[in-house]
């Protein structure tokens, strides 16, 4: 849906362009005249004959044939009879919209916005807005608001849903000194939204002139399935993407529909898909700069870092933060380091931090850097900390880094703390083609939050089940809770190991069903849904006397429909659930039933399908881990066959998309037996 | 310790003054002429007649009688001597010593340092450092470094240990807006360190013209119960402290006997204290500075924003992140909120987050803020926040941002989200008197923090407790491990309710015993630690039978003296902690027994003595609290009851200070009867 004329287009006309620069519509003719565009310019503004110094048109029938790109910034009701005009008659096939007063305003506006896509629609075109800042790349810089970044085509490429919160991140990048290859403000996503410009990124890209880094800002995924795709094809090809999806919480949600008049995204979906696919979350502006940041280094292979500095304080700092993460800041010792050492002032520390003092000086900077590079194979990266007191210039210092950092193969990151006294060397070092962080501990949490960050999950394949037999069952079941026996089936057909049961409504049936299993044993009512809550679980039932009598009480509580005998089992509580949540898919949660689930909220979750890696993670990830590995020499939970069943549970909901809703609550785990002993599903056609 | 002449000195001589201004000896100098110094100056340089235009002496011996104030800037082995002479001959009582050199270099170093400290000691003086960038106040700018901030009497005032963090910190404060009211960069703190010269700040302490804003930055805490006693002081006199205290991660590596023990570093020292203290600890120099910002607005009396702005997406972002704590940010409805919503452009939204859309002006802006402060009474204060997308300038929206701080007796924090296009705008705001927060999410997380922290607990009684029997006992016992009958006159004579226990050790006794307990019990091996991994426990013994098989066997394992029985009692398994943690005192530890103590290290701690609300109040954090209040209808345990119990346990340490460590683990609680089953108390005089 991208058009190339969208990207490049040989010729632009600005509609409603404006003398006034102060207007989004004289402003962004301005931009793009001062930027860099090499096409064809004209402008349309009936009261004028030149704007910015062109010729004007007085509308849009006026102008000539076969323009590739229009730019609309006119009132909204006038922009569909001007998108017939230049469709129908003038060729043109990608728009840029910045007119607000659309959908996002009113009904009226909605009608107008429908009555323009289709027209777009209907000759293949392509919309990015309206009520967006538009679009700025290293073509043309087709957007109304300043500041306008360096372009380059290695720097970032950015996709914001939000105009304003867009312009506040271009700002911050620039003062930080991230160039930019590319920026699209959707606006009201109309037509193209963020999901459909990563779409294009992918199908396009090309691994020598695409730009790798991708940063977005959403405030709702509308085609989770689109973005996962492309994220994860982008991130396989070596691309990096970093995005903000705000409206997470309730009350921001809730706040995020009132701006921009969209749908509450499930936030337990957004969570998974972007773990899925290999994106890394942030959450507010300095976050995502930051992140940005740590993508434009060479790549950390590895956990390993030197903190470098002439100031302890920020070494200990960043050391503390690292502590959070399984980052690593290896001790330096044996004989190199202390050559290393012998080279630095008395007083210096090489046991990393290495700290060089204040008087540490850009010679002494470069032979530690080395030594890091070509001497410590215990290190994957060096962070370097250097600032002033203010007493002299230290240009030279920020030439060591710059040099170091285009020889270095290990990646190095410099925190850069003083703006006021260096603002000339910072200067000079961003020019150079560098990015400053200004503070170590926010690095900290940005590099955590990369390395945190897992690799996509493609190309794994899910257990064998029997797909056949769950189509059966889903195909002869009604919408709602299944009953207990279609449940066994669809475990069974699944392969998820469960507890023998046999449903009993009469006393003859007891009988027969004591031929098949042994006291101990657990007794539920069957029909109700909160069983416990009304009583209608009995555990330990040890004798037949004990067991008649249970029944009695059982078989009368109210939607009572027979009582499930089960072998008592003994073990660690489980659980596995999943859920439909929209266009996100099924999301798959487990952890360790009872109180976990239910009073401490230590649940895992991943999206369907979950690889036998995601599968492990979640279990390792729940804070309860301890207990599933076995405490105090109790026998714990094989983490093997808990991930296992937890893809099975996965590999079903994918062959029966109708079921909206799965417990297994407990599964009781004893080594490597992990038994279902009660479930539920809920399937809607 | 703190003498007047340190911080109004009427004269000072700097020794090691030079010319050259990217020495610390010439920048001090400078520093001190370019700002403000209206004293007498000398200077003290053998190379030169004059430096930077004052005449200088040859050596110490030729200056004048009777100066205020010594900065030296001399090697540090010529130090010791200068010092002799300043104080034996030239009445100086005041010092600062910027040499490096020192403690922090070599043993030698040492020594010249304790010399130095000796001689001002024995006249009463004071001295900041050495090995620091120096004092800079309203009076006199007597630090090297640079930039040095704008002096105001209600600025901050910023203890450092580190001089250059403290630098880094300066120059973010200064881009931020925060003028200073002094600055000690205490260096080695041979004397004078952050403790101490916060108690000068407490006993000088004048509501009407000391600075009500502290910060500090330490990496150890020497003296921690002057730093809870005066920062608890100047808290409750109306002042706000925030702390980094750095190398938290580094601590910790002490093995400890016991669980409890095995999860208290020193760090949680230093946690508690601040809490104590109503210390906000901060992590890095941005959340530093972010909190001092906060700090110097008006208070937030209450928990309820009012978030406003022209950009849907960072409002939306703020709400997020606010949604991690208990501040709110309540709907707007009603007939006031319709009238606000007609003087806004259509599409606006008063919902809150207030958002008046992007072409928002100033009159806007002040109208809203007018109905926050006067109209809606369920909002306690304001967030705007207002960057520009370059269009044109917006002096008026700041200036209305401006006057309605001064007016509003509401706090209204501004986010200025631009850097680039608004640079003037922001200069203005700031020349003002105000403070920037240029980013939502890291402004959330310091109003958390501030919001987080408690008000200092002083002045609260601890339960009555039998303080003779609890002496008695002590000043009778050996170090080490009390033996079971001690412990429980501990208890008892604490106010601490235990399980009904008898000791045996043949048939007789077991006789004896069963008059007075009855079946179930529980049996203990008396003697071994961890009793319960050598199998010395039995639970729910229920005949002579079993009691005297299990009798047989527990008697048998190595270092049994005995078995102990009780009734056996049922419950929530609860666990009281304490430790004794150097200069901080006891630091009580409590939460839920077994896997939450052990396995998910769900504990909560504060610094002895503990009041009634800080006992409560560690009871509410803990994360298995939903167990405390009782889920699903089972009895959970009354709050009150075991908020006592922790006080009592407090108490005793109060009065036992030789208890090292003690654990009741479990203590069985059941609604009000809360019952401690095991207890080990180790004793070290």
């Amino acid at each position: 849906m991208v058009r190339s004329e969208l990207i490049n287009p040989k010729s632009i006309v600005v509609v409603g362009a404006s003398n006034n620069i102060q207007k989004p519509g004289g402003k962004i003719l301005k931009n793009i005249l001062d930027h860099n565009y090499k096409g064809q310019l004209y402008v349309v503004n009936p009261g004028s004959d030149f704007v910015q110094g062109i010729k004007s048109y007085q509308n849009v029938d006026e102008l000539p044939d076969k323009i590739d790109l229009a730019i609309l910034a006119i009132a909204s009701h006038l922009c569909p009879d001007a998108v017939d005009t230049l469709t129908s008659k003038k060729g043109v096939k990608a728009f840029i919209i910045i007119s607000a007063g659309f959908g996002e305003e009113s009904k009226e506006g909605a009608m107008l916005e429908k009555r323009i896509v289709d027209t777009i629609n209907s000759v293949g075109g392509s919309l990015i807005g309206p009520n967006c800042t538009g679009v700025f790349n290293t073509n043309y810089a087709g957007i109304f608001t300043t500041p306008i970044p360096k372009p380059e085509i290695h720097g970032c490429d950015f996709i914001t849903a939000s105009g304003a919160t867009g312009v506040f991140i271009v700002d911050l990048c620039i003062t930080r000194g991230l160039p930019f290859s590319s920026i699209y403000s959707v606006g009201n996503s109309a037509q193209l939204g963020v999901e459909d410009i990563l779409e294009y990124m992918d199908e396009t890209f090309d691994s020598q002139i695409s730009s790798k880094v991708k940063l977005l800002y959403m405030e709702n995924v509308k085609k989770p399935q689109k973005l996962l795709k492309h994220a994860q094809s982008l991130i396989s090809k070596g691309c990096k993407i970093a995005a903000i999806k705000a409206g997470y919480s309730e009350a921001g949600s809730r706040a995020a529909a009132s701006h921009t008049g969209a749908m509450i995204t499930p936030d337990v979906g957004v969570d998974a898909l972007f773990k899925k696919a290999g994106i890394v979350r942030c959450y507010g502006r300095d976050d995502l700069v930051t992140v940005a940041s740590i993508f434009m280094h060479k790549e950390l292979e590895g956990k390993r870092l030197a903190i470098i500095t002439h100031a302890g304080g920020p070494a200990v700092m960043l050391t503390d933060a690292l502590s959070h993460s399984d980052l690593e800041i290896p001790p330096l010792k044996g004989e190199k380091a202390q050559e290393l050492l012998s080279y630095l002032y008395p007083g210096s520390s090489v046991n990393n931090p290495i700290d060089f003092l204040a008087t540490g000086n850009a010679e002494q900077l470069g032979i530690i850097l080395d030594y890091c590079e070509h001497e410590f194979n215990n290190i994957d990266g060096m962070v370097v900390i250097f600032g002033s007191p203010g007493l002299f210039p230290i240009f030279d210092v920020y030439n060591v880094l710059h040099e170091k950092m285009k020889t270095c193969k290990k990646p190095i990151y410099p925190i850069l703390p003083c703006e006021i006294e260096v603002a000339e060397e910072v200067k000079d070092f961003i020019a150079k083609g560098h990015v400053r962080f200004p503070d170590e501990v926010l690095f900290a949490r940005g590099l955590i939050s990369v390395y945190n960050t897992p690799k996509p999950q493609i190309n794994f394949e899910l257990p064998e089940i029997d797909k056949t037999a769950i189509r059966e069952i889903i195909n002869n079941s009604n919408n709602g809770f299944l009953p207990p026996e279609k449940v066994s089936k669809l475990l069974d057909a699944a392969g998820i190991p469960r507890a023998k049961e046999i449903v009993v409504s009469n006393y003859k049936e007891i009988d027969e069903a004591l031929k098949e299993i042994a006291f101990p044993l657990v007794m539920k009512v069957v029909g109700p849904v909160h069983k416990t809550d009304i009583g209608g679980v009995v555990l330990n039932v040890n004798s037949k006397e004990k067991l008649l009598s249970e029944f009695e009480r059982l078989i009368k509580i109210p939607d009572s429909k027979g009582v499930l005998l089960q072998p008592m089992l003994s073990g660690i509580e489980l659980f596995i659930g999943s859920k439909k949540e929209g266009d996100f898919g099924h999301i798959v949660t487990a952890g360790l039933g009872g109180i976990f689930v239910e009073v401490l909220k230590d649940i895992q979750t991943a999206l369907a399908p979950v690889s036998f890696d995601e599968a492990l993670k979640m279990i390792k990830n729940l804070k309860s881990y301890k207990l599933i590995k076995g405490v105090r020499g109790s026998t714990g939970v094989d983490e093997a066959v808990f991930a296992n069943i937890i893809q099975r549970v996965s590999a079903l909901m994918y062959v029966a998309q109708e079921i909206t809703e799965m417990d297994i609550n407990p599964l009781l785990g004893n080594g490597s037996s992990i038994v279902a002993v009660d479930a539920r599903i809920n399937v809607q056609k």
